[in-house]
């Protein structure tokens, strides 16, 4: 199947094009962006042209951030082509409802995807939890914004998230393997002074779950949660790709690798069986805590 | 039917308990209250001995601040009981959706109202604007917290909303008369120097409309929200409670103590027909703000 490719910066280029060109269900076909292209795919620098151009195309996948990302989704949607979005969806839960209302009504396929959830050892976390009690819960999600993420302001202007662009991929696997939905009571959220978005969050969650997130981690980084249930411990480590029972490796595999191909074997999937799947949930928790969480003004950020 | 009163505040007073006294389906049977009481009528300090006490209360009413809202009403709903919630649901988006899970498996209504939506005139515009298309709509909502909230320092805590409180009214004005959904595409949040909730906020949604809240306005207050469409234009004033259509007056009342005496009716029937009403769009156009929102900071308030 043919799909597009809107938005070709670090994480298309690291990420989506390795996985399309690995994969046995599509064929990168065009791409979309104002400066990137792919080598020997057709390149196009707005939206509306390739619609116009290449109705061939029956899916788009979006990679742009998330404040840009609505009018080109609607454009795709109107057009009555499948969409896929990284994450998160939108700038705001409106716009994605709106989106969901969309396909639906003109009966395409929606994948919002969460691509940690594919990491190595969500799945036997999930499984392993079921049906335990968990008496604690704790997320440490540190890393250095200025290596994942060199130069990119618009991740601190308003709508850009901060260290929730992250931090939504620990959250994003926290509602995946959880036996029960969680809430936010409460988050403490650190804005540099001289930025929009928040550079590090503690939120407490129902449950007795906590989670710290931090962008100014140098050296090692960390992407780990660990749950103290009625039998036994679990944690995850490496952003979910290695699992750990009571203290002993478990599963899994050191690599990241594996996500975005699992990403568009699902798409394939959805988009063959004309279904959708679009759970915000990360997202809600995400908008909770800039609802209710206290802003501290830390020292500026430059990158 | 029997009805339990929960948070006797000064909304309780002012419109609950009138609303209740003035009601032909509902007999006040229960207060609970920290301090607060009504003459002649059963007072609890806790919702436990409340529902333990009195199985015979099959529906209570919430009109608790958002922040210790959560766990009285989950209390309520794990007694089988009917819960009926003041604007706005929850202090989070990810509470009320636990709600609403827990109502449907328990199987009895949950109303979250909006109280703004029984304003007189709300209907009429909704009829009136069906089927037209609006090019500009303009939203005013200016009113004085010193005289409405009192000495109420939770509403400037993280959680309180600020002036989305008062906000949160036009919004879901906004989004039951509108013929199509809105979202928000930009906002910015005036936080006084030592509060950590908004004062002010100008927001910027879908279909060029835009929105003016501010919680510093003295003298004559303003609830106002004005449409330009391809057929005249309709204006909403007193909060919904008067229509003017092409700057004539065509409709209404000047007065809001319609509002509580029809929530309490909708929940009768509500009761009546085993249903729940759980529309969450203006709380997701709040949290969408706060997402979005770029903070200025302004001076320090005190009451």
């Amino acid at each position: 199947m043919k799909i597009a490719l809107a938005g070709i910066g670090k994480i298309a280029l690291d990420q989506h094009v390795p996985a399309i060109a690995a994969s046995p269900d599509w064929e990168l076909a065009a791409t979309i962006s104002r400066h990137g292209r792919v080598d020997g795919v057709e390149a196009f620098t707005g939206i509306t042209d390739m619609l116009a151009a290449r109705p061939d195309i029956a899916t788009v996948s979006l990679c742009l951030p998330p404040v840009p990302r609505f009018e080109v989704a609607q454009a795709v949607l109107q057009a009555g082509r499948n969409l896929m979005l990284e994450k998160p969806p939108g700038a705001t839960l409106a716009e994605v409802h709106i989106l969901q209302d969309m396909a639906h009504a003109k009966g395409v396929s929606l994948y919002a995807t969460w691509h940690s959830r594919m990491a190595h050892a969500v799945a036997a976390a999930r499984a392993w939890l079921a049906g335990k009690t968990i008496h604690e819960g704790r997320i440490i999600w540190r890393e250095d914004v200025r290596k994942w993420h060199p130069g990119q302001d618009w991740i601190f202007e308003a709508g850009g998230m901060g260290v929730f662009d992250p931090g939504i991929n620990a959250l994003s696997i926290l509602t995946e393997i959880l036996p029960q939905p969680v809430h936010l009571t409460g988050a403490d959220l650190d804005f540099p002074d001289n930025r929009q978005a928040p550079i590090a969050a503690r939120l407490s969650l129902s449950g007795n779950i906590t989670a710290d997130l931090d962008f100014r981690q140098e050296g090692p980084q960390t992407w780990d949660m660990e749950f103290q249930t009625d039998a036994g411990r679990l944690a995850l480590r490496m952003g979910g790709n290695l699992l750990e029972v009571d203290g002993e490796p478990s599963g899994g595999a050191d690599s990241i690798m594996g996500e975005y191909p699992a990403l568009y074997a699902r798409m394939a999937e959805l988009v063959q069986q004309g279904q959708s799947e679009c759970d915000l949930s990360p997202m809600v928790l995400v908008s909770d805590a800039f609802t209710l969480g206290r802003r501290m003004t830390v020292e500026p950020f430059e990158f």
